[in-house]
């Protein structure tokens, strides 16, 4: 097992990585109370809910199933888990265990964040993009009809277990999903961790393990170095949004869902390195590796052919990165260097976004 | 004009007091981007939203009008102040301001805490119940048909404003209602504020501006002392919710809106006082004394004769306050002194509640 810290305070908690640690008692000294409700969805619970709940035998341990899907991370779909908390009598001392995906880590955070205003929880992320990304630095939330991530919370939870042979049961797609936050990392703030993605990508994409492992590790340590700098987005955090505000407006066109949230990102990266190229940033060589990278981890590059401009547009103009009506994107200067910049011309976003959706109709 | 400060380090924040002070430009240096949407109700709009629009005319400000009452404190009603925000492009540098009574500063104030994951919230409170008590100190939230206050955030404001004027057009049952809190304050905190309220009750129940001025700013002082002390609730805030555990259950078991907060809180505060007698903490004149002030404030002092003794401890089983089991109350162990307590005879608890509804439904 390895050990990570994300640096917080008194907000500080540990990540533990490593294989089989669903079955160890790594969960209790985490639990201050005497109840626990383990939040999952009904494609986790089958497979591991058992296993986790096995470790807690002393506790009185409730459990929700959620349906498994993006389009289900709504208010609505989260007022069922404070239902479920009142009916079994939950108090202020309860934890919330997540095990999923991005949505049930997302969903269970902002409603341990919400309930009696603040309970503890703890991540156990099943899928390797929860695990690189969305269960470390506690950013919680629902969507909204308009945008993703639009009703939420920063809220930390009290530890985070990464069990790397959960990937085992994971389908290809999802990984791949999940590849696309590991590239992330290397664009934007390592380009060794990208070369070295680059030449084990076969590997990756096969799911060994040792190379998830090491992937993971590095992904994790990126984030929670990116994390402790700054909590809540003021500046640096950002980064690690690169191709998300593209991304967000193609996950919103299409309906929640029938984009993976990873693929979007992809699809998305390759367009914030269009326009970094544009910009003169990237090389048409840096843009050829970046496309490559993701081709072999099975990723889209283009966004999908049904949008147009003005939907792009239209969409990321109630984006977060948003700040009194000038955009902000996440652009790289080089392959391991991103830039948080609102400093381009509209017009060569508008090339970017045009020539992306050429490509994507023909 | 009279300034309190709330002091809770980098969230620290001023409370202004006075007369007409909506007309002033008190809450322009208060907000950091261009963007405002004052959130407020049927009843508050047409009387005072113009007002405060006007001392904002160098910003976008738009405006939501929530229906009037309790009622309405839902996640559901939240998600509107989303729809809106979202509708009309708010970014994360926009500021909400909560120009109402509890229900619309607990619901701006939640939205806040919740919209791209917090942006800036000021507290114009238009009721007594929320001058002197819900605008200060950060709590948020809504309602759920399980129990009152049960989804919500600890989310403090960057000011709040108390323009005492706006009591001239309180309805009466609502200054009533406000004054069970102001009345709080003296039996947990401050016996001397006690025996001047007793003193003073007729002129603070007719409207007196420079009595309820006075009040108001001894309430606040009291809130913002304690809140400093203990911004989370987890020891001396509890305090604060002296009658509220039997008020909330009171309630819900009514339907938010048909007993107003202050009410339950009054009839609450009774039981309380009942329990704290049987205990020998107080003496029959004591209890004497905190039944008249009510009583003289145009309160209730007696729970809804439709209760039963199992209404109550089934609603108070969910409360806040109950920890690992443990239900924990607020009583008093003199007037001025209240203490937060499971160290109670269950069947003392069971006295007080069937010796309060045999006396309510004489």
């Amino acid at each position: 097992m390895q050990n990570l810290s994300v640096d917080l305070g008194e907000r500080s908690y540990p990540i533990y990585i490593g294989e089989g640690l669903l079955q160890q008692k790594l969960i209790e000294p985490h639990i201050s109370g005497r109840q626990v409700c383990i939040v999952t969805n009904e494609t986790v619970a089958p497979l591991y809910l058992a296993r986790v709940q096995q470790t807690l035998q002393d506790y009185q341990v409730d459990t929700l199933i959620l349906p498994d899907g993006e389009q289900y991370k709504t208010l609505e779909h989260l007022n069922t888990i404070f239902d479920r908390l009142l009916e079994l009598r939950h108090n202020r001392t309860t934890t919330l265990i997540a095990l999923g995906g991005g949505v049930v880590g997302d969903m269970t955070g902002f409603a341990a964040a919400c309930y009696q205003r603040g309970v503890n929880f703890i991540q156990v992320p099943t899928t390797l993009l929860s695990q690189v990304d969305s269960s470390v630095g506690g950013k919680t939330g629902v969507n909204h009809p308009k945008g993703k991530n639009m009703i939420g919370a920063f809220y930390q939870p009290q530890c985070v277990l990464i069990d790397t042979s959960v990937l085992k049961t994971l389908p290809a797609r999802e990984l791949s999903a999940g590849l696309a936050e590991v590239i992330k990392y290397g664009l934007i703030y390592d380009a060794e961790f990208f070369d070295w993605l680059e030449s084990v990508m076969p590997r990756l994409v096969s799911g060994d393990s040792e190379c998830l492992a090491k992937a993971i590790y590095r992904s994790c340590e990126i984030k929670a170095e990116v994390v402790a700098q700054d909590e809540k987005e003021s500046g640096i955090r950002a980064l690690l949004n690169l191709g998300h505000t593209f991304g967000h407006a193609i996950e919103a066109n299409q309906g929640y869902g029938n984009w993976l949230h990873g693929e979007a990102v992809a699809a998305g990266t390759l367009m914030a390195a269009d326009l970094s190229r544009r910009l003169g940033w990237l090389s048409e060589a840096d843009v050829e590796r970046i496309s490559a990278i993701h081709l072999a981890a099975g990723l889209p590059v283009l966004p999908p052919a049904s949008m147009t401009e003005d939907d792009f547009l239209s969409l990321m103009a109630v984006d977060k990165k948003v700040l009194d009506g000038q955009l902000r994107l996440i652009l790289l200067e080089a392959v391991g260097r991103g830039i948080v910049t609102s400093e381009f011309a509209p017009e060569l976003l508008l090339e970017t976004l045009s020539s992306q959706l050429v490509l994507a109709r023909q």
